[in-house]
């Protein structure tokens, strides 16, 4: 295997803030690994959560170039035997290789990776938009924005706010009027805290938020409460899923008692390999699964979406935040996120010049 | 897809008796799927464990023509949805079927399952040979027998007899005299008992197997008798897996508490599809894997070994007590049962009046 990695640098049509701070753009790097004259492409997004940035991956790939040199793209267990085990930091690089891994070997049996992985696209469900913590001004013009230009069947709400509950109540009575001042169905409502809530806190939120129609709330509580988690998970009138929380199918079995359901993320468990072994043990503990999202273009969201229909609910919403993706891959179709037909990941570098191509028409 | 079936009359080379029971021989049921010309092969193998027979195999199998006529052989999630999910009863031809798609997909893509696993095969450990039980004087004729032929790495001892565990002591002594009395390394040592001990049986022969060199023991206790199960798992001097216990990834879940290794088996859930499911969630709980067989062919057999690297102990032996296996596939080299580089399965029909193909030269 010849493995090289390229810088791209993602620019975001609007700044995203969330509890932990504010992001208007990343430095995302590309993985490819090439054998026997077939290319495949994996991404890597950066992220506080798995402490990754384009300097550890690219120093991480410069690493495994001898390492991997020897192997066959399809060589996942030897890679893992001799890379160790994906750890909760470092992981999104490691998610690029898998997934280049998978591009290379859809694009060498001609198949989409889904189809290797004998799934059903059809069943994937309308992927979320997210709406970022912003000042009531901002809401009152974002939301409609984002529900006339991607026709979301479904808000993820960001709160969690540092300025605490009452903030987060005011801003999300706000996204809700302003959602319906938009000549569109109402979209469903998610919430996700992002670790910003103290115990008290979720206690009082999550019926506030029941009542005005939210259908799950994630990661209310700080990675590590587990404790706390316990004391929600017994009485909240919403289903908690954890997101911070879970990396790998380990965290999932040592949280399965106090959670409804788990937000897998490609970057977080280390690609598509990982995916499965958390989704096949949180279907074994009867878990409701997500999927979500880095700072991704439409490579990795193009890889999430081959393992889509395996989730009951989709947030893969970031390349349509982009004012350059530089991929184009998976369709953006009636508000779902689908893999296409094509080999592999289904993903091919944009044409020079051209415009974001996840523009909805 | 076109999908037919066909019986083959398996006969054993040594009845096999275990504590339910003695099997000379089986009717086994090969499930072909055909697509675009290309067909892939499975079989089940009948079991009073799953309730599958030849007859109830042709059944489900007559059914599903109609239902799978429309589907791609990789429509594992669709074929799911259309079929159900896989049962504790009827697992062994869901598993032919499941087989039989992976083999399709391999052979489609032109490559070897394990291959599209990503998995290592050089990583494979010795199978174990499964010693029936029988009277004293079969013993001292069987185990040399066996040793001789196959140069096993590992005896499995079926205990649990209904005669007690007198006679399991008395039998088990016969078999390591047996086996040392043999010009060949001593094996490592096993012991199954199938169900057929008391909590107060088990308490007694865990210890007893210990100062014996038994490095695990395998379903000492009854299906369903988890409170047992607890006791021993707490006091055990030696690994407990479940076999008869675990037939999903779920079952796993509810006993990853109380055990320290899961014994899989295609035929119980439903093929490689659900035997993926129970590593990731096994490996997710820290459990050890092992892989076993019912009474199966190459074909089956070879199914089983593309997996094999993901389990810590293998237990993949049925074909070599075969006197007309009508399949060859996976290799039988050092012991180690090991798939060989062919597309899909890389399981051909013998030739036709060929000997056994599994003699071990």
């Amino acid at each position: 295997v010849r493995i090289t990695s390229e810088r791209i640098d993602l620019v975001k049509r609007h700044p995203l803030t969330i509890s932990r701070g504010t992001s208007a753009g990343s430095t995302n790097v590309v993985v490819s690994v090439e054998h026997e004259g077939v290319v495949g492409i994996g991404e890597m997004a950066p992220s506080e959560v798995t402490e990754d940035s384009a300097a550890s991956a690219e120093s991480s790939v410069a690493e495994w170039v001898s390492v991997l040199e020897p192997l066959h793209p399809t060589d996942t267990q030897r890679i893992e035997s001799l890379l160790g085990p994906v750890g909760r930091t470092g992981s999104a690089i490691r998610a690029a290789l898998d997934m280049a891994c998978f591009d290379w070997l859809g694009k060498r049996a001609d198949l989409p990776v889904w189809r290797i992985l004998g799934l059903d696209p059809t069943r994937i469900v309308p992927t979320s938009l997210t709406i970022g913590i912003n000042p009531t001004e901002v809401i009152r013009e974002r939301v409609p924005e984002i529900l006339t230009r991607t026709k979301a069947r479904v808000l993820k709400v960001k709160l969690g706010q540092p300025a605490g509950i009452e903030a987060d109540q005011a801003m999300f009575t706000v996204v809700q009027e302003s959602a319906r001042s938009v000549d569109v169905a109402e979209p469903a409502w998610r919430v996700d805290a992002n670790c910003g809530w103290t115990l008290a806190d979720a206690k009082t939120m999550i019926p506030w938020l029941a009542d005005r129609g939210v259908t799950y709330v994630e990661q209310p509580l700080a990675e590590g409460d587990d404790d706390s988690l316990l004391s929600l998970f017994r009485s909240s009138e919403l289903p908690i899923y954890a997101d911070e929380s879970i990396h790998s199918a380990s965290d999932v079995a040592n949280l399965a008692d106090r959670l409804h359901g788990v937000n897998l993320k490609l970057m977080k468990c280390g690609g598509i390999t990982g995916a499965l072994r958390i989704i096949n043990t949180a279907r074994a503990h009867g878990l409701s699964v997500m999927i979500g999202c880095m700072g991704e273009s439409s490579l990795a969201i193009s890889a999430g979406a081959q393992i889509g229909s395996l989730c009951d609910h989709i947030d893969l919403d970031s390349h349509l935040n982009l004012l350059n993706d530089p991929f184009v891959g998976a369709t953006y179709t009636d508000g779902r996120v689908l893999p296409n037909d094509l080999a592999g990941l289904g993903v091919r570098w944009a044409p020079a010049e051209s415009t974001n191509q996840n523009e909805v028409a």
